[in-house]
C-alpha cells in the first residue's frame, strides 16, 4: 500500500460524472452542481446535464465496448461506469427495412431501429443504465420507479445484476405478464390499488421522506441522468450510418424525452465534428388516445393540454407529458411535424412491420409506422428522404394488441389432404 | 448487357455453398452432393456437411459483420448470404456472471452465453438463418417447420423479412402466446389437432408431396445446413473469450445437435489454429420429464431409448432426440457428463438467473443452470474450472412456468405508511 501524497496527488471529493460538469435550468439557466435534483429552485423548471465535451473523436468511440458506454465521454457517467455492474444496454441492430419502403412507395432508404434487441427488450435498458450510474456517484444504494411495464423490468434487471435493491411501484391492475416478468427479477415491487396516476403520486410522496433516503427514483430525481441515456439512440444511429444523419427520424412521444435527446445527440456530434451538419426533419408520433403534444402542434399551440389517456400504447401513455414543450420545439425548428394514429391503425401497423421485415413491435412501435404512413399520406413526411423509425419496445410485451385479430391460417386434421385444403 | 464467354468465364451451375463441399453420412461416411437431402440412402444414417476450408483467420472474422456471417468462411453458405435478406442473428452477449459465481461458490470465472438477444430471442434464429441460405441455393422458395415455439417464431420471421413464403405447422392446443407471435409475422400457420407427434409425422408425410416441391422444410430435408447454424454459438464463445475455450461448458440438450455442434466448433477452430489446442468438458442438460440422453449416460448406454416428454421445458421436450448417441459421444470423449432437474428445480434456477444476474431465461435455461448447481453437487463438474452456460431462450415466452411462484411483494393502498409497512 503506498499512501497518497496530497501535495502532488489531488483528491478529488466531488463525485465523478465524467465531462458533465454541473446541472442547468432549461428555462431559467440557473445553475446547480451535480446531485440527485431534478428541478429549478427559482422557477420550477426541468434540470438538464451540461458538459466540457473532450477528446472525444471518432475513433475513441469506434474502439470502446460494444454498448451505449461507447459513448461514455458524452453521458454523465465515469469512465469506468462501463466496468461497473451493468446490462450493457445499446449497439442495437438498424435495419434496413428495403420491403417496407417498397410497400410505402419511398424512393430513398428506410430504416428501423430496432431497441427490442436491448437486454430485457426495450430502450428503457439505456436510461436506467445511466442513472443506476449516477445513482452509485451518489450513494444511493436502491433504484426505484413508479412503471407500467417497460420501465419496471428495466429497473428490476439492472439492480439484479449490480447487486442493489430496487423498488418498482405498479398499478395493481397491471397485465399478469408485466407482473411476473419484473417478479421475477427480484427486488421489492409493490402493487398499488389505484391507477398510474396514483402510483405517479405515491413516488412523489416518498421523495424526501427519510424512507427514501437511499433510493434514486430514475425517473424522477435522477431524470437528468436517465433522459441522457436516450442520447444513445441518436449517436448509435449517426455511426450506424456511417457518421452522418438521415433527412428524416420518427420518434413515439411519451414524455417527449427522447425525441428531445435524440435531437440533442444529432446537435453534438455537429457541433463537436463529429458529423458533418446537414439538415434533419424530427416527426412525433402518438396514439390518438394520448396525444397531448399532437394537439398541441395541430393547434399551433407552445403549451401542452394533459388528457386522460385511453389507448392499447399504454407505454406512451402519458397524459401530462413533462417534456411536450421542448419536443414541439424540436419539431417546429427541424421543419417536422407530430401526428397521431387509432388503436385500429396501430395494430395494423405492428403487422405490417411483422410482415415486411421479421419485426415484431409492441404498440409503441406500431404507433411510429402508423403516424409514418399518415404522415406520408398527407404529405408532412417526404417518400424521397432517407428515413428511420424507432421501434422502442418488443411485441412480446403487448401481445393483446394483436391477440383478437391474427391466429392460425387453418386449424386441421393431421392429414395431407387437409394442408392440401388449407393452402388453396 | 454482355454475354458470358464461356470459352474464358467457367459457368458455375453447382449451388454456391462457400466451403462446404459435399454432404457425408455420420454413420457409414457415403458421401452425397449438396442438396436437400438428410438422411444416407445406404444406412438411414443421418447426413452431415463436409468442408474444406481456406482463407479464414481471426483477422478476416474479425472484420466481419456483427452477425453469424462473420463466421461465413465455415458455413455451408455462400459468401454473399450476409447480403441476402435475413435477420441477422448472433453475436449475442458473452455475459460474465460473478453474482452467480460466487453463489455457486465458484473460484473460476463463470459466463451466460445469452441467446435471448437473438431477433425472436431464441438460438434458432442461427440455425433457421443458414437454412434460409441453403433454401435459396437449391431454389426452394419457401420455408416450413414443425414447432412448438422457438423455432415457429424464426421461421415465420426469417420467411417474412426475405419476402419468402413460410408454412409453420404446431399442435392446436399450443399456448396462445406462441401462436400469437409466429401468426403476427404472417405467412401460413397450420395448427394441427393432435400433439406434436402428430405434427412431425404429418411433415413427415408432406415432404415428397408435390405439394411441398418448392419446400424447405428447415429441420428436416434441410437439417444439414440447419444444424451447422448452431457452430456459430460455439465460434463466438471463442471468440468473446479472447480466442479460447473455456473449461466447462453446459449445453441443454433436445434433439442434442446443439450440443454436438458447439463441440464440432471448437475442433474446427483448434485444427485450423485459430485458437490453440485445451481440453474442455461438454455437460449435457435436460428436464426430469425428458431426459432420454441423460438415462442413457446414467446407464452407460450408447443408445437412447425414447420417452414421452412431462417437463415444463416444452422447448428441450423431444423424447426421441435425433443426436442423442452423437451427445453421449461428445460427454464421454470431453470428460463431460449429462444430468436432469426437475420442474422444481428449473423455476428455481430460472429465478436465480434472474435474480443474480438480470437475465430472465426460458425454461431451457432454468435447465442448464439448474443441472450446472446439480452437477458441481455431485461433484461431476468443477467450481474451479471457467464454465460457461448456455442460455438459449427468452422468460418472455415462457412466463407460465414462473407465473404460480412469483408476484407483487406487497399490493397496497397509495399511501406512504402503506409502503412503510410492506418494506419491513
Amino acid at each position: 500500500m503506498t499512501a497518497i501524497d496530497t501535495e502532488t496527488t489531488p483528491v478529488r471529493t466531488a463525485p465523478d460524472f465524467g465531462p458533465a460538469t454541473h446541472l442547468t435550468c432549461r428555462e431559467c439557466g440557473a445553475q446547480y452542481e451535480l446531485g440527485a435534483a431534478y428541478a429549478c429552485v427559482e422557477c420550477f423548471g426541468p434540470l438538464e446535464v451540461a458538459y466540457t465535451f473532450t477528446g472525444v473523436t471518432r475513433a475513441s468511440i469506434e474502439a470502446g465496448p460494444e454498448s451505449i458506454w461507447r459513448y461514455s465521454g458524452l453521458l454523465p457517467v465515469a469512465a469506468y461506469a462501463k466496468d461497473e455492474p451493468n446490462l450493457a444496454p445499446g449497439r442495437t441492430k438498424l435495419v434496413r427495412a428495403d420491403n417496407l419502403a417498397a410497400t410505402l412507395g419511398m424512393t430513398a432508404p428506410l430504416w428501423v431501429k430496432d431497441d427490442s434487441g436491448n437486454p430485457t427488450h426495450s430502450f428503457k435498458d439505456r436510461v436506467v443504465a445511466v442513472a443506476q450510474s449516477a445513482a452509485r456517484r451518489l450513494g444511493l444504494s436502491t433504484i426505484a420507479c413508479a412503471s407500467t411495464g417497460n420501465l419496471a423490468n428495466a429497473v428490476a434487471a439492472a439492480a439484479a445484476r449490480a447487486g442493489q435493491g430496487s423498488v418498482v411501484v405498479i398499478p395493481s391492475n397491471l397485465e399478469a405478464g408485466k407482473t411476473i416478468t419484473t417478479a421475477t427479477y427480484g427486488g421489492t415491487l409493490l402493487a398499488v390499488k389505484g391507477n398510474y396516476d396514483d402510483v405517479n403520486r405515491l413516488c412523489g410522496e416518498l421523495i424526501g421522506n427519510p424512507l427514501t433516503e437511499s433510493w434514486g427514483f430514475v425517473n424522477v430525481n435522477l431524470r437528468p441522468y436517465y433522459a441522457e441515456g436516450s442520447k444513445t439512440m441518436g449517436y448509435e444511429i449517426a455511426e450506424q450510418l456511417g457518421w452522418r444523419t438521415p433527412e428524416q427520424v420518427v420518434i413515439p412521444v411519451a414524455s417527449g424525452s427522447l425525441l428531445t435527446k435524440v435531437d440533442k445527440a444529432w446537435r453534438e456530434l455537429t457541433s463537436l465534428g463529429l458529423i458533418e451538419a446537414a439538415d434533419y426533419r424530427v416527426f412525433g408520433a402518438q396514439a390518438t388516445g394520448c396525444s397531448p403534444v399532437s394537439q398541441a402542434y395541430a393547434e399551433g399551440q407552445e403549451v401542452v393540454r394533459p388528457v386522460k389517456p385511453d389507448t392499447i400504447a399504454k407505454s406512451l401513455a402519458i397524459g401530462n407529458p413533462a417534456d411536450g414543450p421542448y419536443a414541439l420545439d424540436v419539431v417546429r425548428r427541424t421543419g417536422g411535424a407530430i401526428a397521431d394514429v387509432t388503436d385500429t391503425e396501430i395494430v395494423a401497423a405492428i403487422r405490417l412491420l411483422a410482415e415486411q421485415e421479421g419485426i415484431f413491435a409492441e404498440t409503441a412501435g406500431g404507433v411510429t409506422l402508423a403516424t409514418f404512413q399518415k404522415l406520408l399520406a398527407t404529405g408532412g413526411a417526404d417518400r424521397n428522404a432517407e428515413t428511420v423509425l424507432l421501434n422502442t419496445g418488443d411485441g412480446l410485451k403487448t401481445l393483446d394488441a394483436v391477440a383478437d385479430v391474427v391466429g392460425p391460417t387453418a386449424t386441421i386434421n393431421p392429414s395431407v389432404d387437409e394442408v392440401s385444403q388449407a393452402l388453396q
